[in-house]
């Protein structure tokens, strides 16, 4: 949390000289914060016995909407703050789509971890936890491409020579431990998809995207490029109709309109953007007048959207460099081209969740439960794969060999008393909830306050519908919410301007409006960096 | 050049609905612009005989100091301007030290290529020049990495498998040509330098460095990370004792001291800062008390200088992933661990400038020596290897047997009409300027106004000296000219202020002091993107 104090204080300390050597007396005498070899030090002489007025140690894995929410609003004087997650920032996800066309800044949806002054933050993979010991295995992540390890995967197949570099391994114990470690891109298997797609979950991917889309238009603008190629560059396709994928629609048709038609007008006739979507109808959590608005605008604006297609596979064009192939099942042998295809049709469990929900251990003290015992495992949802939690956000647990597919109707699970799950990896088995930012934020902000309360496990959480919103481009968007229907400008201002006021540092509260501003007066930065 | 009518023009059409698609009904009658397709079709036909009031054609090499600038200068109503580059983005280099510990965010120092509004922009290298048919082989760069032709070699080196892409190649005729191109690092063939040494010469290497920085602390920060490797992890070694390599020295130290030193207070006993250079005394342009002031400075920080040592291989530490091995003359078979080398010892000619000094060619219109005739080349600076041009910065030709290491005093040399030089691939025989920004600054400037008054080749160029600062962290600089010497805070805003006023766009002059002020707030950001 942004201090007032401090933030006079630096500058003044700034501006006057500092005669003292900073490097060579520094302040080696504070106390430990983020050195973890002292934490593990630390964490092993707790086993031995300590004075009682030790706080507890709460370890959140993640720093997502729920993780980083959870640690934001957890009570520093009442416990120590632990934080394990392969990326130092938070990304507000809301403005993915506004950095990946370059509206804003990429900086600009970050907000860094270091941030909220935790005990102790490591980046890395939490990969596997033992429930019994209460330790978490982690692998460090240093490396340059932090989507390293999802990824490790991939290269191993495309350049079997390049050694897949692991992580260092270490082991980090909690009192408490919160999962919050988010969901991965669904890609229902579809070949090509996971080596050829863009995501946009995180803000490299926006960037990757921000590059790609720019090279695009550059490499039709070539004088070697005949217009059949243009053609194929050109087209971008989307997969997906949900919030993200129409947004990002919208974006790059207003990156195309605002700016890339001035830069290259003659090449405006070759582009085209197609949404594909398996449903037949795109943007299913609206009502089907705010659907139909939504359909009706991007036909005006020339947007392409394909409803009941089924993409089956994509490669890349060997004709074309830089281009793909899309197989799409009901045009048979006939393929479609597209420089990019960005993917967001759903989510899928991570390696950590299959791993934790996948296999039997000791039964460590539960809650409600007394006919538990001997092995266990937890609960986990049949369909989605997510971790199932009760009421209060703790994790359940039944018999190990209770039977797998009836998880979500096993009739007395128990109930761990120091593991919670929020997020997009956990659910509650009678609250049907989307895996949304507002889910996970509210869940996040309840178990905070039990915590802080001190009364974890008492209070159910009940989470409040604020809405649904949606950008169509062109400064258009859609709101719905129990209460009532909004679209067009004004809805938009006013929904995003309290979302920010909501979820942001005050140094992107500020920055964020300021960036709009000068994007509207001077245009979009369009060069390749 | 920025327009305020355009400027207000823009939002309003952008908050006004459109219902006219903007994909489908393109500006499609505009006159061609960026589509080079057009532009080679519009080439070949000026050969066939035009009419009298087209304009001449001038065709810049480069978007730095000197090819922006005389963009930027040169009178659009007088000239066709066409400028080829890999990069579509100016780089106000004395900022970039800043973006690569945080103080600025990266796309501060960039100035977008496009807002020139030139004729025809084409992103790539120039590979070759035909002096008689007047035209410029160029090769596109579409790649995603925008060191890749640069790097091409070393990854070839390392993995050999992966097919070295090459780009398009197409070719751009002109009336007149303004060679601009630069150079690159002078690495003087050590061992491991290209590959393992951190440059800092554009937007992509100060990324690379700040991620690295980063990273470096990470690793040392993990509990798997002995105390021996912790020093050697957080040894910043600098090689080159001139402006660049201090600065940088200096805003790492700013960093370190003012943001990682919170993060990782137990870290800080093992951080360590040296500065090596083969010369005895560092900042050589300065007089010899600001030297030594610059100096006492470093020493009370903390920050080490080696002079007369000698660097004679870089290889990777096989014990301390990341960490890497100098050998340094002087200290014999000792060798000297560094998580990072940063490099900037001096520049080298680039690949084109090589070969266009290295090739004979047929002798095409010069201007002031009838004597030359049949196969001629370029006049070549003997020690430094760039192109000398006269006073009026028109490119010297020479004799092709003309002894080479005789060029510089070639009694007779003459001058290409049609062709000229300036910035750091440029000299002039008897003037020893620097490679500097500010000389490329000054050339540009003044072949653009003798181009748009229409007498180029008449008046001589003069360079006035402004003064060299350098940022020496801890805000405070030193500066100095030929009429005064200036040291400490004020001396550093005052100058800095004037740069930025002089060089920027609005958006930038906007920008900057904006994250100026919002780094001094809120510190800078330690976020690993």
């Amino acid at each position: 949390m942004f201090k007032p104090s401090s933030c006079r204080a630096a500058p003044l300390r700034r501006a006057l000289p500092s005669h003292s050597s900073a490097l060579l007396n520094p302040l080696a005498a504070n106390v430990s914060k983020q050195c973890s070899g002292i934490l593990v030090r630390r964490a092993s002489t707790v086993t031995e016995g300590e004075t009682t007025n030790k706080k507890e140690r709460v370890v959140v894995l993640g720093s997502g909407w729920a993780g980083y929410g959870f640690s934001r609003a957890l009570d520093p004087s009442k416990y120590e703050r632990v934080m394990i997650s392969p990326r130092s920032y938070f990304v507000f996800t809301p403005l993915l789509a506004s950095t990946a066309v370059g509206t804003l800044e990429f900086r600009a949806t970050l907000e860094s971890v270091r941030r909220l002054g935790l005990d102790h933050f490591h980046q890395g993979w939490a990969d596997d936890i033992d429930f019994n010991r209460k330790v978490i295995r982690v692998e460090a992540n240093v490396s340059d491409d932090l989507r390293s390890r999802v990824n490790r995967e991939i290269s191993k197949n495309k350049t079997p020579e390049l050694p897949s570099k692991q992580g260092e391994m270490f082991e980090v114990p909690y009192d408490k431990l919160v999962i919050a470690c988010g969901s991965y891109s669904q890609t229902f298997g579809i070949e090509g998809v996971r080596e050829h797609a863009y995501f946009l979950r995180d803000v490299g991917d926006a960037r990757r995207i921000r590059l790609k889309v720019l090279q695009l238009f550059e490499k039709a603008a070539l004088p070697t490029t005949s217009d059949e190629q243009r053609k194929k560059l050109l087209h971008f396709a989307i997969v997906g109709g949900g919030p993200t994928g129409i947004e990002f629609a919208a974006e790059l048709h207003d990156l195309i309109r605002d700016d890339l038609s001035k830069l290259y007008p003659d090449l405006q006739k070759f582009v085209g953007i197609t949404v594909y979507d398996v449903a037949p109808k795109v943007l299913p959590m609206f009502d089907q007048s705010l659907a139909t608005y939504a359909m009706n605008h991007f036909k005006r604006e020339g947007i392409q959207v394909k409803t009941e297609h089924h993409l089956t596979r994509i490669r890349p064009d060997e004709d074309t460099e830089g281009c793909m192939k899309l197989n799409i099942k009901e045009y048979g042998d006939e393929e479609v081209h597209a420089g990019i295809v960005v993917w967001s049709t759903g989510l899928m469990q991570n390696p950590l969740i299959e791993k934790l929900t996948g296999k039997a251990f000791e039964c460590p003290p539960i809650a409600g439960n007394e006919e538990l015992g001997g092995q266990i495992r937890l609960q986990k949802n049949p369909k989605t794969g997510s971790i199932l939690t009760d009421h209060h956000l703790r994790v359940n647990v039944v018999p190990k060999d209770a039977p797998p597919e009836n998880g979500n109707t096993y009739p007395n699970p128990g109930a761990m008393t120091d593991v919670y799950a929020i997020g997009d990896c956990a659910a509650i088995p009678d609250q049907a909830l989307p895996a949304t930012a507002q889910v996970a934020s509210q869940k996040a902000v309840y178990l905070a306050k039990q915590f802080n309360k001190g009364n974890a496990g008492q209070q159910d959480f009940k989470f409040k519908n604020w809405g649904t919103m949606t950008y169509l481009g062109n400064w258009k968007a859609i709101h719905q919410s129990s209460a009532d229907e909004m679209k067009g400008w004004t809805a938009w201002v006013l929904w995003r301007t309290a979302y920010l006021t909501k979820s942001m540092s005050v140094r992107n509260k500020i920055m964020v409006p300021i960036y709009w501003c000068i994007t509207w007066l001077f245009g979009r930065h369009t060069s390749r960096f």
